[in-house]
């Protein structure tokens, strides 16, 4: 949101909103967007009828994200013409923040001379990913056109997992030697400053490239310009090896609050870094693939992705869900005779089933959060389980005396409530330290344990549930 | 992790680290720590012997966040024992990385004069968040007893909702008149470096006070000293209201990739600003708050939360999920008929709750996310109701294709899989679009949507699929 000086801004809620007024070193014409559908069929219209000269007038007021947002919002055709009308560098930080989906579809449409010119801009990080994510043959022919440096960097850059501390590291970073001045240090900031954009920290490195220390560029202008930078240097630092996964990468920036952190190999040597704003990306990007897990969808579903992808990435559960529910037909089929001797028993099996489901997925849901941002670890099990069980019996105990009242009361049937109110006990009692056990299992067997959330805690669950619901009856009433 | 520039570093492995070996400027000692039982059981051994010289050199060499890690993992006595060895700097600092629960239990049984030193260590923001953990009696014999302008401050941040920009905003900042120079500017910052620690902005205001621009501290180093700033400074700038809602304020962050943000009143007035540590953690707890919500867990759930807290926070969904399935009971004893003639429909009661539970959840998880993040918003309605139709109908007819042969082949009555096929249809498409449209209408009614998953969603679904399961059933059979 920019800020708004003037109150009475004209340009305030207006459906489009208006070129900047002048170019002044005081600032009166920020303010805030946000899209919205007017603005987008506003916009339809104008490129509908070609009206060039607006939509650049409009754009040019906006910043790079916003313009993403809007490209997002539009339809294939829309978005190319919009995206042609933008220049390299605006076009370059514009598709670093296209849905996924929506950037896929612009680069298979642009021209590998623009998809060059638009690589050349962008840091090796960013480049990377952009280049990644292109086909075989045009990414070919964009490493040939670039820059032969920037094209090796990239390719080493490519070889690194996409999840790992070097893929989504940059290699652009500001060093000197350890027995350079703190002058040295400034010039090579001044130097670099037109070509990286962002610096905070001056790495350290020694003789042979190993990083030893870093000065934050703030204490730059605090020591003596002629100090050697080891006399002044943070010797003591965070630092991570390149094939470190990207989870565990936020999980240190975010433990020790760091703003970047260097990226070295097993030597020492110092590769790359990695910056607070790809972590922020990480740390949204892990949590919403953990939610996405959780509701039962394989891989990462976009608001943009159309019905195909959709329901492809939401098939997979359900046909879980759907075979393991097959199981617990056979097993109500196998109790045939309980059902039809006490017909109200077929009332509980939603309860049975829906006690069982939610007990199991809030225990694996702390467990399986716990386990990723590493509060919990593998040696936790044993003190986890106690905990569980503590939880399992007091509330399977309100539920099962609640629900021994139901049939009690309604059934008329005191056993049969009893047999309610054992059942449903048992069953949350199961489902709670089941649920808190399978993430255990999983970091042992070194599968990521959210798979083993959402649909599949909750469809064995049942089974187990429906399984001691009707044995219980059948062995009380048979 | 801290780099390890020696690989046969002798501190490596084992159980206990040791103190670091010197001061030197070049790191040779820095390792990586993690913590696990084996450590805890040392160190509680130490504890018991009272061993404070031992103890004091395993802390020395160990980060804050790391010290706070095992003071989470220690019993309420052990945890007191080794706080007290914290200097004041060390103890605020590790009191902050505290897990929530731990730090209330460690406030309670500090006293009020440790409490005040501490609070005295640390940033405003920080020391309002401890402040306002305390008990009214406690916090107003700090308050009374710190410096009189500090104690301003802290009554001020107490006024904002903790959730807001004003709440997690810091009061500290650098800032510049317009028309000072950028030696000026040097010299704040050099001033204010002692004070604050992190700068990254200067930030630059005109006569009355209001935010008109800022510079980047590394461009400091770059500009001539006798320019005046507002010649230099950006002038374009974010910043946001001190009410505004910090997941808010952490969408603004993340989209436009901003370190700090400046934190302003209606009338622009600069009140404080906001730092990207403070909103990696807002993404973070965000989504745990959403994670937690999805698997129907009331409020935040701790790892380090007894088994009373944790029973507390899952019963209400619990209960939720109770008297919802006590719905499908009613609904399954009013159609007790249709299950006394074909008893093999109760065998099919799993599967028609499973599907709509599951299919209402994927399509409640992606709307909830997206509505939170602000990649959908409610002028996308009917947009994203023929999305998600589209989505039911696939995969509605795949799965009561399915389901038509298992009724046919299994119970061998085509009649019986065709009531079956039809009812899973329309179960997962009314599932479907009933877990899409709750959210955008508990967001039409100012109510945070993610209130309406997990056990929500899926009862209400529970209740509708059998409904339409056994309506059909006795049509036909009846």
């Amino acid at each position: 949101m920019l800020s708004t000086e003037n109150e009475n801004n004209p340009n305030r809620g207006g459906s489009l909103p208006k070129v900047r007024a002048a170019v002044d070193p005081l600032p009166e014409d920020s303010r805030e967007f946000e899209i919205d559908e007017e603005f987008l069929d506003d916009l339809r219209e104008l490129i509908q009828i070609r009206s060039t000269a607006s939509i650049i007038n409009i754009l040019s007021d906006l910043h790079s994200p916003d313009i993403a947002d809007i490209i997002d919002n539009l339809d294939s055709e829309d978005r190319l013409f919009i995206f042609e009308l933008l220049d390299d560098e605006t076009a370059s930080e514009v598709l670093l923040e296209l849905d996924e989906k929506v950037r896929e579809d612009l680069l298979e449409r642009l021209s590998h001379l623009r998809i060059r010119d638009i690589v050349d801009e962008l840091d090796s990080d960013d480049a990377a990913d952009i280049v990644g994510g292109l086909s075989d043959e045009v990414a070919e022919r964009v490493l040939d056109d670039i820059d032969k440096e920037d094209s090796q960097t990239l390719k080493e850059l490519l070889r690194y997992p996409t999840d790992s501390a070097g893929g989504i590291m940059a290699t652009e970073f500001v060093s000197v030697n350890k027995n350079d001045t703190i002058q040295k240090a400034i010039q090579r900031v001044r130097k670099m400053l037109k070509e990286i954009g962002e610096i905070y920290n001056v790495y350290v490195l020694d003789e042979v490239g190993i990083l030893v220390g870093f000065i934050p560029v703030r204490d730059l202008i605090v020591h003596n310009p002629r100090r050697r930078v080891y006399k002044v240097m943070e010797s003591e630092f965070h630092s991570v090896d390149v094939l470190t996964d990207q989870e565990e990468v936020a999980n240190i920036m975010k433990k020790y609050d760091l703003i970047t952190v260097p990226v070295v190999n097993t030597k020492g040597e110092m590769l790359g870094k990695i910056t607070f704003d790809d972590i922020m990306d990480v740390i949204h990007e892990e949590a919403e693939e953990d939610i996405q897990k959780f509701a039962g969808i394989a891989g990462t579903e976009l608001v943009s992705h159309g019905v195909w992808d959709i329901s492809r990435r939401r098939m997979p559960w359900l046909a879980i869900a759907f075979l393991g529910q097959m199981i617990s037909a056979v097993i109500l089929s196998s109790f045939h005779e309980s059902l039809e001797k006490i017909i109200a028993s077929a009332f509980f099996i939603p309860i049975i089933m829906a006690m069982a489901g939610n007990a199991g997925i809030q225990s694996s849901a702390v467990v399986i959060r716990g386990l990723g941002t590493g509060e919990i670890w593998e040696g936790m099990l044993v003190k986890r389980m106690i905990k569980e069980s503590g939880v399992a019996i007091t509330n399977g105990l309100v539920f099962a005396m609640s629900i021994f009242l139901v049939g009690w009361l309604w059934i008329d049937d005191a056993l049969f409530g009893l047999v309610l109110g054992f059942s449903l006990l048992t069953v949350i009692a199961s489902a709670t330290v089941v649920g808190a056990t399978i993430p255990f299992i999983l970091t042992r067997l070194k599968i990521d344990p959210a798979v083993a959330t959402g649909p599949f805690i909750t469809t064995s669950n049942d089974a187990l549930g429906l399984l001691i619901y009707f044995a219980a009856l059948s062995l009380l009433y048979l």
